[in-house]
Formats: C-alpha cells, sequence, structure tokens
C-alpha cells in the first residue's frame, strides 16, 4: 500500500505528488487541508509525530522529507527513472536539488510566510495561542508565533529578496543559454524540484522573475506546464 | 584521477575526507590553508569558482557539496558501500544527513563564526575589505562582513544556541536507546555527515553536550574515534 499525505500541488507538497504522477505511480490520495491544522490531529501525529507533511505511507513505513521522498520512489519503483543513469550528472541533479531545500526554500518561505499574516491575524488571539500548544514541531510553532505577532521584520525581508534575486539569476543562467532542463541529460528531480518554488518566486517577487528579466525561465515554466503530469496537478487540490 | 580540495579534517571538509578513508579509496590530497585564503587564488577558482570548499576533482570533471560528493563517491567505488542496500535505511540515511545540511550545520555555523572574530579582527581593516572584495560567493561575503564589523547580534546566538540544544536531543534520543549507529542498517553516510559536526557541538555548546546530559552521543562519539579511518585524519590536516 502506497500512499502520500499531502497539503495539495504547491511548495514541498508538489515535490512527490509531481514526482508519483510523472512515474505513473498509483498511490492513495490524502490531502490535509492545512488552514484546518488537519496535520495536528492525533491521527496524522501517529504517522508523522511531528506533523510534517507530506510523508510517504509505504507498506507500514513512513518515509518523510520531499527529496528524500523522491529519491526513495525513483529507487523503489524504478520504471520511468527521474535521476540520471550517469553519477556525474547524478550528482549535479542532487546540487540543483539541495538549493532548494538549503537556500531557495528557506528564503522564499519568509516571504510566503509574511504572506500568510493576514489568514494567522483573522483567528482569534486565544484561539492561535492554543493552536501554538498544539504545534508539535518548536521550528514551526516559532514561525508562526513570530507571524501572528510581530511579524518578520524589514530586515529578515530585505535580506529573502536579495536571496530570491540571486536565485532568479542562477537558474536564469542555466536556462537563458538553450538548456531546455536542469542537468544535461535531460528532465529530472531536479525539475520537479525547482517547479515546487518557482511559481512561488514569480508570484512573490515579480520584479526579479518576469517575462523581460528571465525570459529562459519564463519559457521552462511553460514547457513544465506543457507536461501531461504537471497538468494533471489541480486533481489534487483536495 | 582523483583530488580533494579540503580545509583538513574539520566540519564540511571532513565528510568527504573520512567517506574516502573508510574506503580506501587512493586520492590526491589537496589542502587548503583557509586563514591564507588559499581558496580565493585564481588557481583554485578555475577549479571551483565561487571558491567553495570541500571539492573533488574526478577525472577532469568537479564535483561540490560534501553530501553530494559523498554519495558520488560511494556510486564510483561501489566497494565497501557506506549506503544501506534497502530503500527505507537509505531514506533514514538522507533524512538524518539532510538533517545537518539544513538545520545542525547552520546553527553551529552562527557560533563558529563568532569564535572567528577574533581572527577576523587581527586583520586591518583595509586589508580585510580587500578580501571581501575577493570573496567571489556572496553569502559568504556577507558572513564575513557580519563577523569582522558588527558580529552576530545577541538574538542570532541565542537562537543558534537553542537550536543546537534541540540537536543534542535529537542526536541523544536515537543514541541513548542502545543503537550503535545513525540508521538501523548500521554505519553509513550518516554517521560521518554528523561526526564532522558533533565534535564542534561538544566544544561550542558544552552544557547541551557532556558525558552527563548525552552519554549516548559521548559512547558514539568514542566509537567513531575508534575507527581507523577517523585515526587516520589528522594526516590530512596539511
Amino acid at each position: 500500500m502506497l500512499a502520500l499525505y499531502h497539503f495539495g500541488p504547491v511548495a514541498n507538497s508538489l515535490t512527490p505528488l509531481l514526482c508519483l504522477l510523472e512515474k505513473g505511480v498509483a498511490f492513495d490520495n490524502r490531502y490535509l487541508n492545512s488552514r484546518l491544522w488537519e496535520h495536528h490531529s492525533p491521527e496524522f501525529q501517529a504517522i508523522s509525530p511531528e506533523g510534517m507533511v507530506p510523508v510517504l505511507l509505504h507498506d507500514g513505513r513512513v518515509v518523510s522529507e520531499s527529496t528524500v521522498i523522491n529519491e526513495y520512489v525513483d529507487e523503489v519503483f524504478p520504471e520511468m527513472p527521474l535521476r540520471p543513469a550517469d553519477p556525474f550528472q547524478r550528482a549535479q541533479m542532487r546540487i540543483w536539488t539541495k538549493y532548494v531545500d538549503e537556500f531557495f526554500c528557506p528564503a522564499l518561505t519568509v516571504l510566503g510566510a509574511n504572506n500568510a499574516s493576514g489568514f494567522a491575524s483573522s483567528i482569534d488571539k486565544s484561539e492561535m495561542d492554543s493552536i501554538l500548544k498544539r504545534m508539535p514541531n518548536e521550528e514551526v510553532r516559532l514561525k508562526w508565533a513570530t507571524i501572528s505577532s510581530r511579524g518578520f521584520d524589514e530586515r529578515e525581508l530585505e535580506d529573502a529578496r536579495r536571496k530570491l534575486g540571486n536565485v532568479a539569476e542562477k537558474l536564469e543562467r542555466r536556462l537563458a543559454g538553450g538548456s531546455d532542463w536542469l542537468v544535461d541529460s535531460g528532465y529530472s528531480l531536479a525539475d520537479i524540484k525547482w517547479y515546487s518554488m518557482v511559481p512561488g518566486l514569480a508570484r512573490l517577487v515579480p520584479d526579479v522573475c518576469n517575462e523581460t528579466a528571465t525570459p529562459g525561465i519564463m519559457r521552462w515554466l511553460a514547457r513544465m506546464q506543457a507536461r501531461p503530469a504537471v497538468r494533471a496537478l489541480p486533481d489534487y487540490a483536495k
């Protein structure tokens, strides 16, 4: 039995969703509504004690972390490989993927979370306090405490925008030169990982990611959006 | 031809060094003295344009990022595997390794860099300015600019110490229960990755990592230090 618990086709939840769809691996769709805090339910915490999403449940064993899930899926279901066969190309795939986890995603999260402050401030303060108390992961709890109280300060927001400018420049440098995909050997888990974040980049920092500044990125986005697996993603928004 | 460029057996440079020694793979030892800024030389930047260390040079191709280098080495030299054969165990190895890159190392770096402020302030200001101008990676340059001017503020240092308390607790929880190594299947790249940082944890936050608070970690450190490959590491400090 294979089941994916996710928040829908966005950010880290999109990563394993798109991998499974590209490979044509059948799975149980376990959508969780993050705004109803469904990932904090005792039922889900029996699977993911820290309430972290996405997680893959495979024959009774739980795999967490979207990047790790995707390499796991590609190892267990070797048809339609999404990792380069050549070890050097595979290393390049991992470098691109790692950069998202360590640099791109944390910077984007600051702006994304800052945008969620409207949602957070719509919640009654005593209710928010009890939601915070239920959050099992300390880093997530501190992030929401920041969003729902002081918000991020201007220095943090400015630093995130600066980093995202570098992210856009790095990706454009790769794609502007005529490369269709991130790794020379072709479409891979690296493109999937980046596709989980680039639409957010274009939305949250439109001045650094747009048709004029980053035409290579926009063409890559169009190539991604033409893929049948990407076109199937909206079916998993519930 | 296989060559490793590194800063000696510490932190991220230790990771691929120990992997190569454990596997018994012969390599050219290319030690760089970080305090003489040897990684900013034009010769090295021809190999690593951003001056990032460690890097592996294999038959003319460059692989960067210590975590990626180790999976590459384990794929290219399959004797003495350091990754579990079972995909689920391998996923656990990657989750442990990823946690170091995304959470443990960045927190430890704040305290380590703060400790380097003595070194930074011993450098003449105009010389430091010209060193900063030569630094090709913006994040590294901003870190050194912080160290050599204002230093980290108390909020950043306190946050790093809080995170490192959680790191020690997480590792102790795994090791206190009688597990010899991080992954059930045995010694792996996960132990190597953690060993690149845990001695720094014990040194920089001795109140949260010591014989009384974390006896399981101390026993694991002793097991690591008994390994022939670990005992050979001091030979690579130059």
